[in-house]
């Protein structure tokens, strides 16, 4: 089974259990004579994947009135691979979403690392350090570095702790995320799992 | 007494209890002939303002050896006007300090309001949204605005309940801090009342 994540920079592959990434500018779907199972958040991309037989749309499967109209596909994915716990998907944002018993319960957006970084530095100078991933979070900062680290961070995973379920982190930050996390479970591949649920759930491909 | 607190584009004084503001391209300080106690951050103005006789620098009477070297003057002195409890500073930036029977005991920085909005926004036109300050933040979002305020509000205001002290909040958005903060203390002249306090000490002015 092939399945494929389709974003505005990078397409990313699932084929035979092995993950691999390519950009969007050198993705050309002809290419592909075996079914794909698809999610694309590229509009760009939309109409010329919707015109293609062995292209599947993955998202027509979401029963979704589970989460709200404007929660991005790729976190509806993450979603639909758990069905108890907290997933953190750390990337250009990072999203946190609660399920609880194969239920939706919500969730909330934080600035992604580099976005939180390039705000900081944008607000001034002094602030234009990055964060020092080796910091104690549990205590209060006394130099600057330390301060935005904990500012951002402190807060944030305290917050995801105090959800109270099992943690499962994925994104391009994940590691990062992880080493902050204790009893965290790492899972680069999530969307790809939530993918493969629906699959299997909807009988398609 | 006159007290001027000079930043990179406002001036704020305080003369005989009350509060007043200007812009810094207005700011002439030859025009003052009474004696001015002053904080001054705009590195542009220090030269001129240490010529001047009847100008004086309070930030000379702090005890640099409390706080840490990059710390801004600002900062300090709202610090130095709390012996005891969580001072939350919430303009450009969002500055978190915790005193402790007079001692700085460390602190971290948080993005302003302002500017975490506009982070967001260059993260993504889907979350190009103002934040909603009546929501709900001890509860997951179903909803983009939602999800972004909780994203960096919840987080944040918890940390700062959890710190366990009074919490006095000051700067330009403590009216919407006051309001998601319970039993807060509120006082927009908390830097001019650390001046005061340094000048009682320093017997200045």
């Amino acid at each position: 089974m092939i399945l494929c994540d389709i974003g505005n920079t990078t397409v990313d592959w699932f084929i035979d259990g092995k993950a691999s990434k390519q950009s969007v500018d050198n993705f050309d779907p002809h290419l592909y004579t075996d079914k794909v199972c698809y999610i694309n958040v590229n509009t760009k991309l939309s109409s010329l994947l919707g015109s293609l037989d062995h292209w599947y749309d993955i998202s027509q499967l979401v029963d979704r009135d589970k989460y709200y109209p404007t929660m991005g596909i790729d976190r509806v994915m993450v979603c639909e691979a758990i069905s108890d716990g907290v997933i953190v998907d750390a990337g250009s944002a990072i999203t946190v979403d609660v399920m609880c018993n194969g239920h939706y319960e919500g969730g909330f957006i934080s600035l992604g690392l580099r976005s939180a970084q390039e705000a900081y530095r944008q607000l001034s100078p002094a602030l234009a350090e990055s964060f020092n991933f080796e910091v104690d979070l549990t205590i209060m900062a006394k130099n600057t570095p330390d301060a935005i680290t904990i500012g951002f961070l402190a807060p944030l995973i305290d917050k995801i702790n105090s959800l109270g379920k099992p943690i499962y982190v994925t994104g391009g930050d994940s590691c990062l995320f992880s080493s902050l996390l204790p009893d965290v479970i790492m899972d680069d591949h999530l969307v790809f799992k939530g993918m493969q649920k629906l699959i299997e759930k909807g009988q398609l491909c």
